[in-house]
């Protein structure tokens, strides 16, 4: 029996990334707005999400939340869908995976925040040491390559190429050749187009 | 043909969180012992990781940064030590494992620098909100549980424990009744043991 597949999120928020995460899985979704500082912070929705934040999904019985982690589960929960790389590349996807989640995320938002590790020992505790590190290790890796992990497409494209396209749209980080030229083409698969046409929907209707 | 496992650390570091996990794994592996600032800045070994950083772990060819990730990746390329759950569990543990690389140790460490977030926007965009809500989501999961994925232990406990263990070491999170019931049985499995006898080994040769 097939479980059902619950997405709560807010057009305006991380849940974009789901969005076309569950776009590229292909299987049936019901999607739950919710919105700031009134629906996200239920008692009801607090008990899917104690942080009071959207992504959230429930799977069956199952609930996740972090947008990564969403990622990283549909794309072993639904294999068919090819998102999940054989052994021989997920040292590289789960490397570039958490390497996005916790690093080039923290880097950018901080540096947006005018915080910044000014010592060594900052800088070591923080563990990105410095925002532009973070993005030069960032475009070391994309250079020449079309896929983070392997050959392939995979949930970790959808999740790197989702924060930087966000840090780019907004002017958070630099619009390194090597990111315009990975990002340029994830952005047309047909399957991002669906989600971000969803999206554009939301917003409009005031949702 | 076994591919060779080396792992790169130093005694004070966050490799300790990998070092814990490569004694779950009960695989042969080899530690080189950097220096920061010194032999983590050679051009030989930015080429395995341009962060500069301790740990990586290079399996054959396959080269993994950022403790979480090695955890994860390790966890599936040795499936016979059991630490990578069944479908049924890996929403949990990736949840839970996102959770703390990319909400918990920011979260911390943004405190202890005394970065706090005071608007509710720039509290978004950091994604964990606030320090103290962090934590609590953390105590409110672990309560009652003594794993973070269903009812066996994985390589999300060894990190999620890990980082527990550490912030409560240093005093850098509150000693919550929940973390303390959680951690206190796992720093008494052999293969943290054996890990924090090695890393005392290192540090007592003053590597």
């Amino acid at each position: 029996m097939t479980k059902e597949l619950i997405f709560y999120t807010n057009p305006q928020s991380r849940g974009a990334i789901v969005h076309w995460m569950l776009e590229e899985i292909g299987q049936p979704y019901s999607v739950r707005v919710l919105e700031y500082d009134t629906t996200m912070k239920t008692p009801e929705y607090l008990g899917i999400n104690p942080m009071g934040k959207v992504p959230a999904i429930q799977h069956g019985d199952v609930v996740v939340t972090e947008a990564a982690a969403i990622c990283a589960y549909l794309a072993d929960a639904f294999p068919q869908a090819g998102l999940a790389p054989a052994l021989e590349n997920r040292g590289e996807y789960y490397r570039w995976l958490f390497f996005a989640a916790a690093c080039g995320e923290p880097a950018m938002f901080d540096n947006a925040a005018g915080w910044k590790a000014d010592t060594a020992d900052l800088q070591r505790s923080i563990g990105y040491g410095t925002f532009e590190m973070t993005f030069d290790t960032l475009a070391g890796w994309l250079a020449g390559r079309s896929y983070v992990a392997g050959d392939r497409f995979s949930a970790a494209d959808v999740y790197v190429a989702s924060l930087l396209n966000l840090g780019m749209d907004f002017n958070l980080i630099p619009r390194k050749p090597e990111f315009e030229a990975y990002v340029a083409p994830l952005l047309e698969r047909p399957a991002k187009k669906r989600a971000d046409a969803m999206i554009q929907g939301l917003m409009a209707q005031g949702v």
